[in-house]
């Protein structure tokens, strides 16, 4: 099955239900499904799977590292709609190959990701999986029903940042295919890719105080994540190629790749930084509250209106609205 | 990995958490996971995945049919506890072999099941899985705080009673294993494997007014659940072999298996009945309970001292702790 029908599966079924209970104030087509509870908060649920040789290559991806990041790239969806992750539950499907030493490396990362977001497990499954080891992860968090940022708040005039250099998840990825993965000069590449970092302390300081309409995480790419928030918003986005950020190794190894920077930058998924709109008046307070979670604040664009992210550069519009791909082996 | 390292690797890394959020009143270790919530409700968590040639093999595994087992095994949990279920969300590893005419009956079969028991669909995530199809399904249900009923809390004269034939589901599979899978009289048996029925309702009214002590589905043969019943509670427990309730096409098929039937129905897994424990002066309650909730209720043993489980057999004893297995092809 190709990539857009897999990916809509699910969305199609959910589609067809007819029942929504009053306290389900969204339900898929979110990062999060957002439930209403007590007090003015809500919970937040989203769930992520990774399979061997599609999503991650043991032969490279050292196992802490990639226990740390099933449970991070769920984390980063709580993050993504600014709320604290609070629990998860792990299904875990160990091949036929996979070590007792590697099981429990992975294990280890897993829960080192959840300490540090102050997080708990509260249930798993373990199970043979055959050819492939495979870890499908839950995430549960919290947070204040009217501070949620969905993705479909962006106005036109909306100015649309991003959290930091994009690209480099990709890169790197890229780099450990074509066997050039002992460079020290691109190590933050290969971090980028093998260890990825949630925004979670940006994300809730923007939507608590940021004035921000839209947000969401860059998990298939800035073409297509922020397609996602045009969909859902009703309007249209232009993205500025010089005001991309890309990383000085990033530029280096594209150049050595013979990559066009922009799009991969654009294009390449599992950066995990955050995107989001907010209008001008709020540009202040954005710059304010990225210094104060330690994390960079760049825009590179404004929504308008229409239905289509534009891409401009040397001159020239470019179409690349869900141009994003997700890195297949 | 044998199949109890691989069954202790999360429980072992979840011992190994410092942190207990006071809002969590359980977490790995039984069913379902249980979180305060306001207003004396609580809510409940608990994950399972199913893999093809692990769980279930797609050459006799109706879609529809595996669809809605991947929901109602994690139905059951819910109902377990004494819960109601609310939401699911899905990951779900689509193999290179999964026609889009098989993954859409599928879907149909989740989506049945979900709405059988007015849940919603929340979350998922679709990924391509390689060689094999595979299910990772959470639910979530709610229930009051103080009707929760734990696997902790079986105590010394209890009676032991399950809620309908054991071992039918067990029998279903070796028949299909056999390739004898085409005989009208043993339908129900076939139906026990491809189509289990959690015993939800019948859960609730337990919980609610069963004055019932410990309650937990039984996935892995009686012999195991009720292990870990009298783990968790500090007990031991006798059942008497003479009241095991075994159905006439099991006891039909089991000797045309050559299998000792109440072996296969100690022993034998993913029956998804229910096993409770309560005090002698609760017995009159849960028949009528059991009657309203159009389920069964059949006693066949006692808690006793001790952190045995024994089978009563001919005039003799016999140790069958942890005794279960659950069924791989």
């Amino acid at each position: 099955m190709g990539h857009w029908a897999e990916r809509n599966i699910i969305e199609a079924i959910a589609g067809r239900q007819r029942r929504t209970p009053s306290d389900l104030i969204q339900g898929i087509g979110d990062d999060c499904a957002v439930v209403r509870k007590a007090g003015g908060l809500v919970d937040l649920w989203t769930t992520d799977a990774l399979v061997e040789g599609v999503h991650f290559d043991p032969a490279w991806h050292p196992p802490y590292l990639l226990g740390r990041k099933a449970a991070n790239v769920n984390i980063s969806d709580i993050g993504a709609m600014g709320g604290r992750p609070r629990f998860a539950l792990l299904a875990l499907g160990l091949s036929g190959t996979t070590s007792d030493d590697f099981a429990g490396k992975l294990m280890d990362g897993f829960l080192a990701a959840l300490v540090e977001h102050d997080m708990v497990l509260i249930g798993g499954d373990t199970v043979y999986s055959g050819e492939r080891l495979m870890l499908s992860v839950t995430v549960c968090g919290e947070m204040a029903e009217n501070e949620v940022c969905y993705r479909s708040g962006a106005q036109v005039g909306d100015l649309i940042w991003v959290s930091g250099f994009l690209g480099n998840a990709a890169c790197g990825l890229e780099l450990y295919r074509c066997g050039k993965d002992k460079e020290d000069r691109y190590s933050s590449l290969y971090c980028a890719h093998l260890d990825p970092q949630p925004q979670v302390r940006l994300g809730r300081l923007l939507a608590a105080r940021g004035g921000v309409h839209a947000m969401m995480d860059i998990s298939d790419g800035l073409a297509t994540d922020l397609a996602h928030i045009c969909k859902a918003s009703g309007v249209g986005a232009v993205i500025v190629a010089d005001d991309v950020p890309l990383a000085d190794e990033f530029l280096h190894a594209a150049a050595m790749l013979r990559i066009p920077p922009v799009q991969l930058a654009l294009q390449g998924g599992e950066d995990y930084q955050l995107v989001f709109t907010a209008p001008e008046s709020s540009s202040q307070s954005i710059r304010i509250i990225a210094r104060e979670a330690g994390a960079s604040a760049i825009c590179l664009g404004r929504i308008v209106a229409g239905q289509s992210v534009l891409l401009y550069q040397n001159g020239k519009s470019q179409d690349i609205t869900f141009q994003g791909y997700e890195h297949r082996f």
